[in-house]
């Protein structure tokens, strides 16, 4: 098992990765800091993991929310239900929420823990490896408007994480390829060494060997911890978190989120990034041919659909990164470095647009 | 006009109190640092001050969202339609919320100012004496569940609060003494010099001087601002502003909120935690017949509906002052000196209840 400490705002918490977390209830006992428990989870996670999680957390009062699964459910509506829950089970400031799934189940999970009461500790067990390298650090909880994503919720931090790798044992192909794009972002943006061990380790990790997943998810959530650490309301460094996002956030509204899982969307992004970088002269084509073959081994996309250059820039013109009207793009001056800036060609925008949407 | 600064957690926010400022828009502009508003507040208020306030904002893109009146509409729901109104009028990070109105109102919109895009400006305008002597500090935002009061909410601390006393002029004279008792409850748990100058200035208040309602204000804001400035959370100090509140809220939930405003119920509690003060010799006579002439020529009431004891205390069991079984209650020792405690003989506490309720 590997830990590591999160400092972020005025929170210090754990977040403990590895194999067999879940079915040994005397370490896990210790995690949870509370009598009463509210287990937010949805009907598939519930199948696969609830029992598990009830039989390791002996002799506490456990209040059960299953939810239905899908981002569609991530509504305040949702978020309603769990409110429901906490209060017929009349749970008290000293409850503790545990969000037992995904993306989905954590974020509104950690909303309702941020609101009950005003507060009350909540646990995070990411269950996909989406979650486990992304929602682990960085206190993002909210649901989706039906006017945009996430347009509601707070920034609250976790009790701690816990990273079963074994939960990932059940996580369809897409998805833990999904989960894969996160981590060779980290390594696009920050770390060349993480680039560098992917590349050799990406059949084990496929293959889910619990030893290289836990070093890939130690070692993102490590790195987003630093960058959060410094910038925890994203002003500024924090966005480079982003790198492919604003590309495939434009693919994923294009698609309706019909087409591509968040990963592979942004696996897309990527590779438009780092063509766009390469045609600014910021890095060269052996960079951008590396992160391609890396994504095409991980089993993600590096064809996007073709929604339409014109139509693409108009959705990244709708994205949060814009300021005063000037978009700003997280492009890559070197394997492991990126920048945040509104200084670009836009013909070399236009041109990388053209190539992969057109 | 009267400013003082309010510094609690990590913020740091001037309330304004005076006569004319909401329709002063040299002062006023300065106030609201946006160019883009959502003006939250009641059909009730919206006749009166929303023309005042809009034509004191010239030059900004202002959107309005006018909720039904009364405290049974501080509910999720009604949040989601403020939520509407945002994601409707497309405002984004650099949005402010301006709350207009009374105690529901504020609490609602700071609530989804906590929310919206995990976290926007607002400025609060209370017109209520009791907002204004209460809600204007503290930082608590947060709607009901049908479960229970202010379930669902956040600590959350606006970046303005103006309280203009001339919109008391249109407050109904119940509500205004609703409001003094709680600048009574000041006098009695912390400053003996403001209990003595309402003896002398009730009438003055109640004739709604704009002089002595600004000190009354002022006065109480400082205090509470104190108070919360070493106790954000409510661990421990913050309690003493309960004074009155536990009976009190047995009171309310007894006759379903139907016959005593906030305040009104306080005044009835205050008397009787005065009274079992006195039992406990804690105080002597004097103060407690003191406090009950005070509350009586401010217009409140001091007869106790006849809820019967043994449901009262079932009542304040149920209240969120319960520590492990035992009821803490905020008790005087002396004037301006309240304890929170759970250490009282039971004997008394009842012959207390028998004596207003049975």
């Amino acid at each position: 098992m590997h830990t590591l400490q999160v400092d972020v705002g005025h929170s210090r918490y754990p977040i403990s990765i590895g194999a067999g977390l879940l079915s040994n209830p005397s370490w896990l006992g210790a995690q949870v800091p509370a009598g009463d428990l509210m287990i937010v989870t949805n009907t598939t996670v519930a199948q696969l993991y609830l029992p598990t999680l009830i039989a390791s957390l002996p002799g506490r009062r456990i209040g059960e929310c299953i939810l239905p699964d899908g981002e569609q459910h991530k509504t305040l509506q949702t978020a309603g239900l769990v409110f429901d829950a906490l209060v017929g089970k009349k749970l008290n400031r000293d409850a503790v929420v545990v969000a037992l799934g995904g993306g989905v189940v954590g974020d509104i999970a950690g909303f309702v823990a941020a609101c009950y009461q005003r507060g009350v500790g909540y646990v995070q067990i990411p269950t996909t490896l989406l979650a486990q390298v992304d929602s682990s650090v960085g206190g993002k909880t909210g649901v989706n408007h039906s006017g945009g994503k996430n347009l509601i919720g707070a920034f609250y931090q976790p009790l701690s994480v816990i990273a079963d790798t074994d939960s990932l044992a059940t996580l369809p192909d897409r998805e833990l390829a999904s989960g894969l794009a996160e981590v060779i972002k980290y390594g696009c943006v920050w770390d060349p060494l993480l680039f560098d061990w992917l590349d050799v380790n990406i059949p084990a990790l496929l293959a889910r060997d619990a030893e290289a997943l836990t070093y890939a998810i130690a070692r993102s959530c490590e790195i987003k911890a630093i960058v959060v650490a410094k910038d925890e309301r994203e002003r500024d460094l924090r966005a480079i978190l982003n790198f492919g996002h604003t590309f495939g956030h434009a693919i994923e509204v294009a698609t309706a989120y019909q087409s591509f899982l968040h990963g592979e969307a942004v696996a897309l992004g990527m590779l438009m990034a780092a063509d766009l970088s390469r045609r600014l002269g910021l890095i060269d084509g052996s960079l951008l041919e590396q992160i391609r073959a890396i994504l095409t081994r991980a089993g993600l996309p590096t064809a996007a659909p073709r929604i339409g250059a014109t139509r693409a820039l108009e959705l990244m013109h709708m994205d949060k990164k814009v300021q005063g009207g000037t978009l700003r793009l997280v492009l890559l001056e070197k394997l492991g470095h990126a920048v945040v800036t509104g200084k670009y060609s836009s013909d070399a925008l236009d041109a990388t647009l053209a190539e992969f949407l057109n």
